[in-house]
C-alpha cells in the first residue's frame, strides 16, 4: 500500500512565459502528470480503465485544484513533484503535492480532489461511483505529519 | 471604482483534452485572461507597467490559485468569466471568479491572490510593494453578498 | 462562395515564452482557431459534423502544417489571422495564412493541408472521404495572385 | 561531432484534444524539446548562452517549422523523437525530425530552420550572427541517405 510518490519533470521552453519563469497554470499540469505516473506505477492507466472487462470505464475528473506559489521555477529546472495521498473517501481521493527545486527547496504546494466516476453511454452525464477495490487495495492515506510538513515546508 | 468585470472567451480545440471537455488547467488560463482584460479596462497593461516613467516595473505574480469544478465546458462554448474583487490589501489583491456557460449555469468558481511586486535589476529577486495609488484609485472590494453568491451559486 | 476569412485573436500571457514573445507553437494554434471560426462562419462546427443525421461524423485532421516566421508578436497584440483557400481537392483542402500585426505588417505566413475523413466506430481507423457537397458549395479557391501575395508580403 | 540525437517524451493528458489524440501543435513542442535536449547533450543551454563571458547572449529563434502527420499518437505513448542535422549554414541550422511510436512506426516527420541570433540591449532587435565556433565544433551534417530515409520512411 502506497501513500507517496515522486515524479521528475523538466521545465520545457513552452512551459515558460514572458516573466522568464514557468507559467503558473503549468504547475497544475505537472501535478496531473505526477498523479498519472503514480497511477501507472500501481499498474493502471488513468484512461479507459475498466474494472470489469465489459463494464463502463471509470475516470477521475478534478472537482478541486489549488496551488500556493513560493518560488519561481525556471526553464530546464528538473523538478521533483512529490505526491501524497491526503484522504481516501468512498468516491473521491485528495492528493497534496510539493514541488522540489534542484536545490531541495519547496517552490510550491498544491492539492487535488478527484472524484471517481463512471462514464455512461455517450450523451449520459458521468456518475460518481465507489473507488474500485483493486485501486483501493493498493493505496493508503499518508501519515498526518507528512501532510502537515507539506503545508508548512 | 470598479469591483466587477466580465470577459468572454470561446473554448478552442487545443483547450480540450481526450475526455472531450476543456482541460482543467485552462480554467486557470481563462481566469488570468479575464484578469488581464480587467486591467486593460482600467487603462493599464499587466506587462511592464511603471508607476514612475523611469522607475522599476511592477507586476502581479500569483501567490495562490484555486478552482472548484462543477460542470464540464466544451469546444466552442462561449464562456463569460466573471471577476469580482474580494479583497484589496496593502500589497496584494484577491479575486474570485465564476464561469458562466452559454445557458447561464455556473460551471466553475475560482480564486486568485496576486502580490504587487517590483522587479529589480536582472538577478535581483522581486520585492512586494504597496499597490500603486493610480491602480488603487480605480478599484474597490465587491459587496460581500456578491462574493457569497459566488461561493454558493 | 468564400475564399477568404479574417479572425482576430489577442496574444495571451500564457501564449508567450521566456524570450518575451509568442511561442512559435501558438502560431499553429492561432491558425487552427481561424480555420474553425471560418468553418463556423459557414454555418458548420468542426466537431461532430454529420452530413446525414444518422451518418458518421466527418472531421478534418491536419496532414501538413508549416509556418515561416518573420517578426515576433507580443503579449496583448491583437493579431488578424487571414485565411485563404489555396486548393480544394476531392478529399482535402489546403489553406494559407497570414498573420497581420496591429501596425499592418506580416509577422508570419503559414499553411495547412487538412484531409476530410469519416470517423468509424470506436477502434476503426478514420477513412478519407470526399468533401461533403454542402461544404463544397460554400467555398472556392482564392485567386492565385492573392496566394502569391501571401507568399511574398 | 554529432549529427543525430534521440529524445524520448511521453504524451501527457494535457497534450491531447477531444479527438482523443495528441493535438498537432504539440508535435512542434516535442520537436523543440528534442532540440533543447540535444543542445544540452553538447554541454550548452539554449537559454542565455554567451560565447564570451561578458558578451551578448545568443539564441536560436525558428524561422521555419513544418510537420507532416501520418499516424495519430495517443495519451501515455512514449515517443522517440529523432533529430538529424540536415544543414549547417553560416548563421542557421536546419533539423529534420522523425516521431517513432512505441511499435517503431513513423507517426510524423518535421523540420525546423533556426537562425543564430545575438540579442541586443532591450529594445534593440535581434541580429543574425555566425554560429559560435564552440557549437560548430561539435556538430556535423547527417549523411544525405539518413535524411532521405527520413523523408520517405
Amino acid at each position: 500500500m502506497t501513500h507517496r510518490f515522486v515524479h521528475s519533470r523538466r521545465v520545457e521552453f513552452a512551459d515558460t512565459d514572458l516573466a522568464g519563469i514557468m507559467h503558473f497554470s503549468n504547475f497544475f499540469r505537472f501535478m496531473e502528470v505526477s498523479e498519472h505516473a503514480f497511477y501507472r506505477s500501481l499498474g493502471f492507466s488513468v484512461h479507459d480503465f475498466r474494472p470489469q472487462p465489459d463494464g463502463p470505464a471509470i475516470g477521475w475528473p478534478r472537482v478541486h485544484a489549488s496551488a500556493d506559489f513560493r518560488l519561481p521555477i525556471r526553464f530546464e529546472d528538473e523538478i521533483d513533484v512529490e505526491l501524497l495521498i491526503e484522504r481516501i473517501g468512498n468516491k473521491s481521493i485528495s492528493y497534496v503535492f510539493r514541488f522540489w527545486t534542484p536545490n531541495k527547496k519547496v517552490a510550491a504546494t498544491g492539492k487535488f480532489t478527484v472524484a471517481c466516476v463512471q462514464f455512461g453511454e455517450s450523451g449520459e452525464p458521468m456518475k460518481a461511483v465507489p473507488i474500485p477495490e483493486e485501486v483501493r487495495a493498493k493505496i493508503s492515506e499518508a501519515p498526518p505529519e507528512l501532510i502537515e510538513l507539506s503545508a508548512k515546508s
